[in-house]
Protein backbone atom coordinates (compact mmCIF):
# COMPACT_ATOMS: atom_id res chain seq x y z
CA UNK A 1 0.00 0.00 0.00
CA UNK A 2 0.91 3.66 0.16
CA UNK A 3 0.39 5.49 -3.11
CA UNK A 4 -2.83 5.59 -5.38
CA UNK A 5 -1.25 3.85 -7.87
CA UNK A 6 -0.80 1.26 -5.62
CA UNK A 7 -4.78 0.81 -4.13
CA UNK A 8 -5.87 0.97 -8.01
CA UNK A 9 -4.08 -2.24 -8.75
CA UNK A 10 -5.45 -3.69 -5.42
CA UNK A 11 -8.40 -6.49 -6.23
CA UNK A 12 -12.21 -5.04 -5.85
CA UNK A 13 -12.75 -7.31 -2.80
CA UNK A 14 -9.54 -5.60 -1.17
CA UNK A 15 -10.51 -2.68 -2.10
CA UNK A 16 -14.12 -2.63 -0.67
CA UNK A 17 -12.92 -4.24 2.29
CA UNK A 18 -10.32 -1.69 3.14
CA UNK A 19 -13.02 0.78 2.73
CA UNK A 20 -15.59 -0.94 4.73
CA UNK A 21 -12.70 -1.58 7.84
CA UNK A 22 -12.13 1.88 7.83
CA UNK A 23 -15.88 2.36 8.38
CA UNK A 24 -16.09 -0.10 11.19
CA UNK A 25 -13.07 0.98 12.70
CA UNK A 26 -14.35 5.02 13.06
CA UNK A 27 -17.56 3.53 14.54
CA UNK A 28 -15.72 1.51 17.01
CA UNK A 29 -13.63 4.44 18.14
CA UNK A 30 -16.79 6.52 18.54
CA UNK A 31 -18.24 4.73 20.79
CA UNK A 32 -15.25 3.48 22.77
CA UNK A 33 -14.33 7.53 23.49
CA UNK A 34 -18.41 8.41 23.21
CA UNK A 35 -17.89 11.05 20.78
CA UNK A 36 -18.14 11.86 17.76
CA UNK A 37 -14.60 14.40 17.61
CA UNK A 38 -12.26 11.51 16.22
CA UNK A 39 -9.25 12.07 13.83
CA UNK A 40 -8.36 10.92 10.68
CA UNK A 41 -4.96 9.54 11.64
CA UNK A 42 -6.31 7.16 14.97
CA UNK A 43 -9.29 6.26 12.40
CA UNK A 44 -6.91 5.13 9.75
CA UNK A 45 -4.62 3.77 12.82
CA UNK A 46 -7.24 1.77 14.10
CA UNK A 47 -7.67 0.36 10.65
CA UNK A 48 -4.13 -0.09 10.10
CA UNK A 49 -4.54 2.17 6.60
CA UNK A 50 -3.20 5.52 6.64
CA UNK A 51 -4.60 8.80 6.09
CA UNK A 52 -4.40 8.70 2.24
CA UNK A 53 -6.22 5.99 1.87
CA UNK A 54 -9.49 7.77 3.67
CA UNK A 55 -9.18 10.53 1.10
CA UNK A 56 -9.30 8.11 -1.44
CA UNK A 57 -12.11 6.24 -0.72
CA UNK A 58 -14.08 9.40 1.00
CA UNK A 59 -12.71 12.36 -0.25
CA UNK A 60 -12.21 14.01 3.09
CA UNK A 61 -13.08 13.51 6.79
CA UNK A 62 -16.88 14.64 6.19
CA UNK A 63 -17.04 12.41 3.18
CA UNK A 64 -15.99 9.46 5.96
CA UNK A 65 -18.83 10.69 8.01
CA UNK A 66 -21.78 10.51 5.82
CA UNK A 67 -20.57 7.28 4.29
CA UNK A 68 -20.59 6.19 8.56
CA UNK A 69 -24.01 7.18 8.49
CA UNK A 70 -25.49 6.22 5.82
CA UNK A 71 -23.79 2.53 6.33
CA UNK A 72 -25.97 3.28 10.20
CA UNK A 73 -29.14 4.02 8.84
CA UNK A 74 -29.18 2.07 5.57
CA UNK A 75 -30.94 -1.26 7.49
CA UNK A 76 -32.89 1.20 9.71
CA UNK A 77 -34.53 3.02 6.61
CA UNK A 78 -35.28 -0.06 4.54
CA UNK A 79 -37.23 -1.09 7.84
CA UNK A 80 -38.96 1.72 7.78
CA UNK A 81 -40.40 1.34 4.54
CA UNK A 82 -41.34 -2.55 4.24
CA UNK A 83 -42.87 -1.30 7.46
CA UNK A 84 -45.05 1.72 6.22
CA UNK A 85 -46.32 -0.93 3.49
CA UNK A 86 -47.73 -3.41 5.74
CA UNK A 87 -51.59 -3.54 6.64
CA UNK A 88 -50.85 -3.43 10.35
CA UNK A 89 -52.58 -1.19 12.60
CA UNK A 90 -50.95 2.30 13.23
CA UNK A 91 -50.03 1.18 16.39
CA UNK A 92 -48.84 -1.79 15.81
CA UNK A 93 -46.21 0.27 13.39
CA UNK A 94 -45.53 2.31 15.80
CA UNK A 95 -44.33 -0.54 18.55
CA UNK A 96 -42.16 -1.48 15.87
CA UNK A 97 -40.40 1.69 14.79
CA UNK A 98 -39.96 2.71 18.28
CA UNK A 99 -38.41 -0.37 19.45
CA UNK A 100 -36.28 -0.49 16.24
CA UNK A 101 -34.83 3.50 16.66
CA UNK A 102 -33.87 2.29 20.25
CA UNK A 103 -32.51 -0.85 18.70
CA UNK A 104 -30.63 1.19 16.26
CA UNK A 105 -29.26 3.70 18.72
CA UNK A 106 -28.26 1.11 20.99
CA UNK A 107 -25.87 -0.20 18.26
CA UNK A 108 -24.33 3.23 17.09
CA UNK A 109 -24.88 5.15 20.34
CA UNK A 110 -22.97 8.38 18.51
CA UNK A 111 -25.29 7.74 15.69
CA UNK A 112 -27.99 10.68 16.67
CA UNK A 113 -25.24 13.09 17.44
CA UNK A 114 -23.39 12.14 14.52
CA UNK A 115 -26.04 13.30 12.45
CA UNK A 116 -26.48 16.34 13.98
CA UNK A 117 -23.26 17.52 13.99
CA UNK A 118 -22.48 16.90 10.20
CA UNK A 119 -26.02 18.35 9.66
CA UNK A 120 -24.86 21.95 11.36
CA UNK A 121 -21.13 22.19 10.28
CA UNK A 122 -21.91 21.65 6.46
CA UNK A 123 -22.70 23.72 3.75
CA UNK A 124 -26.42 24.15 3.34
CA UNK A 125 -26.58 22.50 0.30
CA UNK A 126 -24.73 19.43 1.65
CA UNK A 127 -26.88 19.46 5.03
CA UNK A 128 -30.15 19.53 3.01
CA UNK A 129 -28.65 16.28 0.70
CA UNK A 130 -27.73 14.46 4.07
CA UNK A 131 -30.87 15.87 5.95
CA UNK A 132 -33.32 14.56 2.98
CA UNK A 133 -32.00 11.25 2.60
CA UNK A 134 -31.17 10.15 6.25
CA UNK A 135 -34.06 11.98 8.30
CA UNK A 136 -36.29 12.68 5.21
CA UNK A 137 -37.61 8.89 5.63
CA UNK A 138 -38.06 9.23 9.23
CA UNK A 139 -39.98 12.61 8.32
CA UNK A 140 -42.32 10.93 5.90
CA UNK A 141 -42.89 7.65 7.91
CA UNK A 142 -44.28 9.98 11.02
CA UNK A 143 -46.89 12.31 8.36
CA UNK A 144 -48.42 8.49 7.28
CA UNK A 145 -48.29 6.64 10.14
CA UNK A 146 -50.20 9.83 12.02
CA UNK A 147 -52.67 9.39 9.10
CA UNK A 148 -53.25 6.42 9.45
CA UNK A 149 -53.88 6.44 13.11
CA UNK A 150 -56.42 9.27 13.00
CA UNK A 151 -57.57 7.56 9.74
CA UNK A 152 -58.36 4.38 12.22
CA UNK A 153 -59.24 6.85 15.50
CA UNK A 154 -56.60 5.12 17.42
CA UNK A 155 -54.59 8.57 17.29
CA UNK A 156 -54.79 12.02 18.62
CA UNK A 157 -53.64 14.37 15.76
CA UNK A 158 -50.48 14.92 16.37
CA UNK A 159 -48.11 17.35 14.36
CA UNK A 160 -45.75 14.82 12.57
CA UNK A 161 -42.39 17.42 13.09
CA UNK A 162 -43.34 17.71 16.43
CA UNK A 163 -43.32 13.94 17.22
CA UNK A 164 -40.27 13.35 15.10
CA UNK A 165 -38.65 15.33 17.77
CA UNK A 166 -40.35 13.72 20.60
CA UNK A 167 -39.31 10.26 19.17
CA UNK A 168 -36.14 10.83 18.68
CA UNK A 169 -35.42 12.79 21.83
CA UNK A 170 -36.99 10.09 24.04
CA UNK A 171 -35.50 7.03 22.18
CA UNK A 172 -31.46 8.60 22.00
CA UNK A 173 -31.13 10.37 25.27
CA UNK A 174 -29.66 7.24 27.13
CA UNK A 175 -27.21 6.98 24.19
CA UNK A 176 -26.05 10.48 24.05
CA UNK A 177 -25.79 10.54 28.06
CA UNK A 178 -22.76 11.69 28.40
CA UNK A 179 -21.67 9.82 31.71
CA UNK A 180 -24.90 10.87 32.88
CA UNK A 181 -25.78 7.11 34.15
CA UNK A 182 -22.44 6.56 36.04
CA UNK A 183 -22.42 9.41 37.71
CA UNK A 184 -26.63 10.35 39.19
CA UNK A 185 -27.49 6.68 38.49
CA UNK A 186 -24.31 5.26 39.46
CA UNK A 187 -24.72 2.97 36.40
CA UNK A 188 -21.65 1.72 34.71
CA UNK A 189 -22.75 0.35 31.02
CA UNK A 190 -26.22 -0.09 28.96
CA UNK A 191 -26.53 -3.82 29.59
CA UNK A 192 -29.16 -6.31 28.30
CA UNK A 193 -31.17 -5.58 31.13
CA UNK A 194 -30.98 -2.19 30.85
CA UNK A 195 -31.97 -2.07 27.08
CA UNK A 196 -34.53 -3.90 27.30
CA UNK A 197 -36.25 -1.88 30.08
CA UNK A 198 -35.42 1.28 28.01
CA UNK A 199 -37.44 -0.67 24.95
CA UNK A 200 -40.71 -1.66 26.74
CA UNK A 201 -40.30 1.99 28.78
CA UNK A 202 -40.50 3.52 25.66
CA UNK A 203 -42.28 1.74 23.24
CA UNK A 204 -45.26 2.00 26.44
CA UNK A 205 -45.08 5.96 27.12
CA UNK A 206 -44.40 6.88 23.71
CA UNK A 207 -47.46 4.53 22.21
CA UNK A 208 -49.72 5.68 25.06
CA UNK A 209 -49.24 9.24 24.72
CA UNK A 210 -50.57 9.23 21.27
CA UNK A 211 -53.81 7.34 21.80
CA UNK A 212 -57.64 9.41 20.38
CA UNK A 213 -58.62 8.50 24.26
CA UNK A 214 -56.89 9.40 27.59
CA UNK A 215 -58.37 7.34 30.42
CA UNK A 216 -58.58 10.16 32.44
CA UNK A 217 -61.68 11.29 33.58
CA UNK A 218 -63.44 8.52 31.70
CA UNK A 219 -63.86 6.16 35.26
CA UNK B 1 -8.72 46.69 34.97
CA UNK B 2 -5.76 44.60 33.99
CA UNK B 3 -4.09 42.82 37.05
CA UNK B 4 -4.87 41.26 39.79
CA UNK B 5 -4.38 44.27 42.39
CA UNK B 6 -6.84 46.27 40.53
CA UNK B 7 -9.59 43.87 40.39
CA UNK B 8 -9.35 42.72 43.59
CA UNK B 9 -9.58 46.48 44.66
CA UNK B 10 -12.65 47.46 42.67
CA UNK B 11 -15.98 47.96 44.30
CA UNK B 12 -17.83 44.69 45.02
CA UNK B 13 -20.89 45.54 42.58
CA UNK B 14 -18.37 46.20 40.23
CA UNK B 15 -16.84 42.55 40.05
CA UNK B 16 -20.03 40.73 40.07
CA UNK B 17 -21.75 42.66 37.10
CA UNK B 18 -18.21 41.84 35.71
CA UNK B 19 -18.26 37.79 36.83
CA UNK B 20 -22.54 38.28 35.75
CA UNK B 21 -21.01 39.93 32.12
CA UNK B 22 -18.65 36.82 31.18
CA UNK B 23 -21.63 34.28 31.70
CA UNK B 24 -24.28 36.37 29.82
CA UNK B 25 -21.10 36.40 27.00
CA UNK B 26 -20.71 33.02 27.32
CA UNK B 27 -24.46 31.90 27.12
CA UNK B 28 -24.93 34.39 24.35
CA UNK B 29 -22.21 32.96 21.90
CA UNK B 30 -23.39 29.49 22.83
CA UNK B 31 -27.07 30.33 21.73
CA UNK B 32 -25.62 32.31 18.28
CA UNK B 33 -23.07 29.55 16.77
CA UNK B 34 -25.11 26.64 18.49
CA UNK B 35 -22.28 24.60 19.92
CA UNK B 36 -20.84 24.89 23.31
CA UNK B 37 -17.51 24.59 22.21
CA UNK B 38 -16.63 28.52 22.61
CA UNK B 39 -12.85 30.00 23.11
CA UNK B 40 -12.21 31.90 26.24
CA UNK B 41 -11.02 34.55 24.18
CA UNK B 42 -14.59 34.82 22.40
CA UNK B 43 -15.84 35.05 25.70
CA UNK B 44 -13.76 37.59 27.55
CA UNK B 45 -13.63 39.83 23.78
CA UNK B 46 -17.42 39.91 23.60
CA UNK B 47 -17.94 40.83 27.66
CA UNK B 48 -14.99 43.50 26.95
CA UNK B 49 -12.89 42.19 29.77
CA UNK B 50 -10.05 39.52 29.41
CA UNK B 51 -8.88 35.89 30.34
CA UNK B 52 -6.89 36.70 33.33
CA UNK B 53 -10.20 38.15 34.37
CA UNK B 54 -12.02 34.76 33.66
CA UNK B 55 -9.16 32.96 35.32
CA UNK B 56 -9.77 34.93 38.20
CA UNK B 57 -13.17 34.71 38.87
CA UNK B 58 -13.58 31.02 37.64
CA UNK B 59 -10.24 29.56 38.03
CA UNK B 60 -10.29 27.88 34.69
CA UNK B 61 -12.49 27.40 31.59
CA UNK B 62 -14.14 24.52 33.16
CA UNK B 63 -15.14 26.41 36.40
CA UNK B 64 -16.31 29.36 33.93
CA UNK B 65 -18.42 26.32 32.17
CA UNK B 66 -19.61 24.66 36.05
CA UNK B 67 -20.49 28.59 36.97
CA UNK B 68 -23.13 28.92 33.59
CA UNK B 69 -24.85 25.68 34.45
CA UNK B 70 -25.60 26.23 38.25
CA UNK B 71 -26.74 30.24 36.84
CA UNK B 72 -28.96 28.60 34.56
CA UNK B 73 -30.46 25.87 36.51
CA UNK B 74 -31.05 27.72 39.57
CA UNK B 75 -34.42 28.79 39.10
CA UNK B 76 -36.17 25.76 37.38
CA UNK B 77 -34.47 23.53 40.65
CA UNK B 78 -35.82 25.76 42.99
CA UNK B 79 -38.94 25.86 40.89
CA UNK B 80 -38.99 22.29 40.95
CA UNK B 81 -38.27 22.16 44.90
CA UNK B 82 -41.78 24.53 45.43
CA UNK B 83 -43.68 22.00 43.16
CA UNK B 84 -42.84 18.93 44.83
CA UNK B 85 -43.65 20.72 47.89
CA UNK B 86 -47.27 21.54 47.04
CA UNK B 87 -50.40 19.32 47.41
CA UNK B 88 -51.38 19.43 44.05
CA UNK B 89 -52.16 15.67 42.21
CA UNK B 90 -49.00 14.03 40.27
CA UNK B 91 -50.69 14.65 37.12
CA UNK B 92 -50.58 18.34 37.75
CA UNK B 93 -47.16 18.26 38.98
CA UNK B 94 -45.93 16.51 36.10
CA UNK B 95 -47.23 18.87 33.06
CA UNK B 96 -46.16 21.97 35.30
CA UNK B 97 -42.64 20.44 35.57
CA UNK B 98 -42.51 19.14 31.84
CA UNK B 99 -43.73 22.86 30.47
CA UNK B 100 -40.99 24.52 32.67
CA UNK B 101 -38.26 22.36 31.43
CA UNK B 102 -39.10 23.12 27.92
CA UNK B 103 -38.89 26.86 28.87
CA UNK B 104 -35.81 26.54 30.91
CA UNK B 105 -34.51 24.76 27.16
CA UNK B 106 -35.89 27.56 25.42
CA UNK B 107 -33.67 30.46 27.19
CA UNK B 108 -30.87 27.74 27.37
CA UNK B 109 -31.01 25.81 24.33
CA UNK B 110 -26.96 24.42 24.75
CA UNK B 111 -28.08 23.05 28.59
CA UNK B 112 -28.44 20.17 28.41
CA UNK B 113 -25.52 19.31 25.53
CA UNK B 114 -23.50 21.45 27.89
CA UNK B 115 -24.37 19.71 31.01
CA UNK B 116 -23.33 16.47 29.29
CA UNK B 117 -20.14 17.90 27.91
CA UNK B 118 -19.29 18.84 31.25
CA UNK B 119 -19.58 16.00 32.87
CA UNK B 120 -17.91 13.76 30.42
CA UNK B 121 -14.69 15.69 30.21
CA UNK B 122 -14.56 16.22 34.14
CA UNK B 123 -12.56 13.79 36.65
CA UNK B 124 -15.36 11.45 37.51
CA UNK B 125 -15.22 13.64 41.36
CA UNK B 126 -16.51 16.70 39.62
CA UNK B 127 -18.65 14.67 37.25
CA UNK B 128 -20.21 13.50 40.23
CA UNK B 129 -20.59 16.64 42.27
CA UNK B 130 -22.11 18.20 39.74
CA UNK B 131 -24.35 15.65 38.34
CA UNK B 132 -25.76 15.56 42.10
CA UNK B 133 -26.31 19.34 42.19
CA UNK B 134 -27.56 20.08 39.02
CA UNK B 135 -29.37 16.48 38.00
CA UNK B 136 -29.84 15.16 41.15
CA UNK B 137 -32.94 17.63 42.13
CA UNK B 138 -34.70 15.90 39.10
CA UNK B 139 -34.02 12.90 39.67
CA UNK B 140 -35.36 13.09 43.17
CA UNK B 141 -38.26 14.98 41.65
CA UNK B 142 -38.94 11.83 39.16
CA UNK B 143 -38.72 9.51 42.17
CA UNK B 144 -41.23 11.40 44.78
CA UNK B 145 -43.47 12.28 41.66
CA UNK B 146 -43.88 8.84 40.38
CA UNK B 147 -44.74 7.11 44.03
CA UNK B 148 -47.24 9.89 44.36
CA UNK B 149 -48.84 9.09 41.15
CA UNK B 150 -49.10 5.64 41.39
CA UNK B 151 -50.11 6.05 45.49
CA UNK B 152 -52.90 8.13 43.68
CA UNK B 153 -53.80 5.30 41.29
CA UNK B 154 -53.15 7.95 38.12
CA UNK B 155 -50.10 6.80 37.09
CA UNK B 156 -48.71 3.61 35.83
CA UNK B 157 -45.61 1.89 37.99
CA UNK B 158 -42.68 3.47 35.99
CA UNK B 159 -38.81 3.50 36.69
CA UNK B 160 -37.69 6.78 37.51
CA UNK B 161 -34.18 6.51 36.17
CA UNK B 162 -35.96 5.96 32.33
CA UNK B 163 -38.70 8.56 33.12
CA UNK B 164 -35.59 11.31 33.70
CA UNK B 165 -34.01 9.91 30.41
CA UNK B 166 -37.49 10.46 28.11
CA UNK B 167 -38.68 13.43 29.53
CA UNK B 168 -35.15 15.09 29.07
CA UNK B 169 -34.69 13.81 25.69
CA UNK B 170 -37.74 14.38 24.17
CA UNK B 171 -38.08 18.01 25.95
CA UNK B 172 -34.71 19.05 25.05
CA UNK B 173 -34.57 17.53 20.90
CA UNK B 174 -36.02 20.88 19.05
CA UNK B 175 -33.00 22.78 20.89
CA UNK B 176 -29.95 20.19 19.87
CA UNK B 177 -31.39 19.63 16.77
CA UNK B 178 -28.78 21.36 15.01
CA UNK B 179 -30.36 22.30 11.60
CA UNK B 180 -32.40 19.72 11.33
CA UNK B 181 -35.53 21.85 11.76
CA UNK B 182 -34.10 24.02 8.59
CA UNK B 183 -32.78 21.32 6.67
CA UNK B 184 -35.63 18.86 6.86
CA UNK B 185 -38.69 20.93 7.63
CA UNK B 186 -37.50 24.17 6.18
CA UNK B 187 -37.74 26.26 9.67
CA UNK B 188 -35.47 28.96 9.92
CA UNK B 189 -36.03 29.74 13.95
CA UNK B 190 -38.19 28.17 17.21
CA UNK B 191 -40.55 31.60 17.50
CA UNK B 192 -42.84 31.87 19.92
CA UNK B 193 -45.86 29.78 17.95
CA UNK B 194 -43.56 27.17 17.95
CA UNK B 195 -42.38 26.94 21.18
CA UNK B 196 -45.49 26.78 22.59
CA UNK B 197 -46.86 23.83 20.05
CA UNK B 198 -43.87 21.99 21.47
CA UNK B 199 -44.90 23.00 24.88
CA UNK B 200 -47.98 21.55 24.39
CA UNK B 201 -47.02 18.65 22.24
CA UNK B 202 -44.94 17.53 25.05
CA UNK B 203 -46.98 17.47 27.71
CA UNK B 204 -49.89 15.61 26.49
CA UNK B 205 -47.73 12.99 25.26
CA UNK B 206 -45.66 12.43 28.28
CA UNK B 207 -48.36 12.88 30.80
CA UNK B 208 -50.97 10.98 28.61
CA UNK B 209 -48.37 8.15 28.50
CA UNK B 210 -47.59 7.60 31.91
CA UNK B 211 -51.25 7.28 32.93
CA UNK B 212 -52.40 4.23 35.00
CA UNK B 213 -55.22 3.17 32.50
CA UNK B 214 -54.54 3.54 29.09
CA UNK B 215 -57.87 3.67 27.14
CA UNK B 216 -56.98 1.24 24.85
CA UNK B 217 -59.47 -1.79 24.50
CA UNK B 218 -62.03 0.18 26.86
CA UNK B 219 -64.24 0.92 24.94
Amino acid sequence: MGTMAKMDHRPETSRSRTRADLLTSTSELMIERDTVDVSLSDIAGRARSNVALVKYYFGNKDGLLIALIERDVAGAIEGLERLIATDAPALVKMEHHISGLLRTYHRFPYLNRLVRSVIRNSSSEVSRGIAQRVIGPIGQFYEALIAQGVAEGTFRPIEPMLMYFSAVGACDQLYSGGGILKAVYDVDEIDDGLRRRYIAHTVALLTQGVLARPALGSD
